[in-house]
């Protein structure tokens, strides 16, 4: 759901209601039930949410391929559902929903993590976001989903709750307890990977290391294949400096970290060339003679890559153990519960999962 | 002319000699007469050059404007004005050329600066370059020309010949003797000005201050004013780090060195918002909102500069007290003497300068 300040709860709602998402996918949306139909509400789509038992709820079954709640179940079934609910306190709760899209109607739940806080304060929404992400996945690792899509946290909030993540990425390391994940965005137009991802620009030059050009190549060598298809994979890599460092004149990464890592990749079967000119790798198409590019830092990813595609442009991150995509924009607060969030960016996230993880064995692996 | 083991004097020769160009300015050349003659050869352009007394040359000229030769001025009149010139060694040898574009013949001039080393050793290319810089930025401080285009040079043959510019604007700020100049990139699509040009991305943060940010508004405030004819422009800053330092928590330059720059800007009457994210800047056609941006690094103007007018960005100095632009291309050694090399960034180049320098007052004044 993401945090509740944000414009998450409002584009998941009305990504799920639309008609390229509907029917495609069996969402498990984990977050504050009230939260969720407030931003029903403001959304204008029809929600119906009834408590439902464990056993009957995604969390008790096997695997999600098995569950598919097909449209013709009634409204009435569910309420019967939640009437035989047991009150006790529960671990999760679990709410069962329909939505009609157009004519159609679809299902859905919702999971609501133990000990979920109120969001009130910066601290609670911080709170609150941070155990959604961590439900999510737990539901991933239980076998019970097979992709996570987020919507946008704040590092602000993060904070005030005293957790130290720069961003989803890091803080999805840590959960599933990877060493290295990537930061890949992805679109028809461009597929691009991260070398670093919120590293300020004044520590750049000293965090970028051979093993993290390294290791981003291999990961990104590894999605075209087993993610995307893509037998023999070309990657391009980008240098950091203006004019690719112009033969060390304008910065010496070039020939000291990143062509030396572009060997090390090469010698263990990757297919990598560069490092270009970022700027006029962009220019004339270059990128299209390549399946993925590597990217140095941040903006030098994400200016083209929404440039290019817009708020299409998905966060894909590589490394985990399952597929997780979120929408390039961020918690766009001075948007937030006005009703006019575009769900643009959450309908591509969750079209991509859908279409990654359906092709995929789980868990991942990357070596 | 550029590096002569660069693609300048192709394109040089490629673009004078296209139908865009053609007819629209009276071209002074500051090069090697037999490396312009080789150039035309392998483009297959018809020209024929004769060397003429400086009293016949532009260099003789108290204003460009009154010395339009007319497309009637027949070879032979060229011919005769040779065989009357004294033998004699000068500082300057001017040639005047006739060129056929289509049924038209138009004129040009070629000036060899005095002492152009004959260009074999890399040292002797890059004093060669750099002689015809210098020798462009004296024929327009005589004002004898209105505006100066420049074809790529390279920094690895200026280093050789023991020139440490870091690039054309570095050298042409010390030929003229301002203290700041700033690289603008202009298209159709966009106008970016840019803080830093050529440092290298770990020196970044050091180098930006308060007073290049708040200069590079300036100056481009008065570029949009004096030269592109806007009366009240909106500036745009972009930021340096990831999501705009994200309140601090991601670099704190924003808060530092951005922010207090764009307030004293704004004191001094230039409109200017930000630092804006520059990935979501350029997403959704946010820059179509304001006449111009600031960006802090090279590729961070560039990319988005190329990605979306590839060749067509033309690079435009701010601070000079005349119109100088040059290709966004470099020297493209690789495709270099082959005949392969394309003009359309020569043209935009010539055609900025031509459409910018016709509406003002010479010197230009940026106070």
């Amino acid at each position: 759901m993401g945090d509740p300040s944000g414009v998450g709860p409002e584009v998941v709602v009305k990504a799920l209601a639309s008609k390229e998402v509907a029917g495609r996918v069996l969402p498990i949306v984990v977050g504050s039930v009230r939260t969720l139909e407030r931003a029903a509400l403001l959304a204008g789509v029809a929600v119906d949410l009834v408590e439902v038992s464990e056993e009957d709820s995604p969390l008790a079954l096997p695997g999600i391929s098995s569950y598919l709640v097909k449209p013709s179940h009634r409204r009435d079934r569910a309420a019967r559902i939640g009437r035989q609910n047991g009150q006790g306190p529960r671990a999760y709760r679990t709410h069962l929903g329909f939505w009609n899209v157009g004519r159609k109607r679809h299902v859905m739940f919702v999971v609501a993590p133990p000990g979920l806080p109120s969001g009130s304060s910066p601290g609670q929404r911080g709170e609150m976001a941070f155990a959604c992400v961590k439900e999510a996945v737990r539901l991933c690792a239980a076998g019970r989903a097979r992709a996570v899509v987020t919507a946008p946290i704040s590092k602000v909030t993060l904070a005030a709750a005293g957790l130290r993540f720069a961003g989803h990425t890091e803080m999805l390391r840590e959960l599933c307890g990877v060493r290295r994940t990537v930061m890949m965005f992805v679109s028809e137009e461009l597929r691009v990977s991260l070398v670093t991802t919120h590293t300020p620009i004044g520590r750049l030059a000293r965090e970028l290391d051979r093993s993290g050009v390294e290791g981003t190549l291999g990961l990104t060598h590894t999605a075209m294949r087993r993610l995307f298809g893509v037998a023999n994979p070309r990657l391009a890599v980008l240098a950091l400096n203006p004019h690719a460092g112009e033969a060390g004149l304008l910065g010496e990464e070039e020939e000291r970290v990143i062509k030396p890592a572009i060997r090390a990749a090469r010698r263990k079967g990757v297919v990598a060339d560069g490092p270009f000119p970022a700027d006029s790798f962009f220019s004339r198409g270059k990128w299209k003679d390549f399946d993925a590019a590597v990217a140095m830092y941040h903006d030098q990813a994400l200016i083209p890559a929404k440039l290019l595609a817009g708020d299409r442009a998905v966060n894909l991150t590589l490394g985990l153990p399952f597929v997780r995509t979120s929408p390039g924009h961020g918690t766009a607060e001075d948007l937030a519960w006005r009703g006019r969030a575009l769900a643009e960016g959450m309908i591509s996230a969750i079209l991509l999962a859908a279409s990654l993880s359906e092709k995929v064995r789980l868990p991942l692996r990357w070596d």
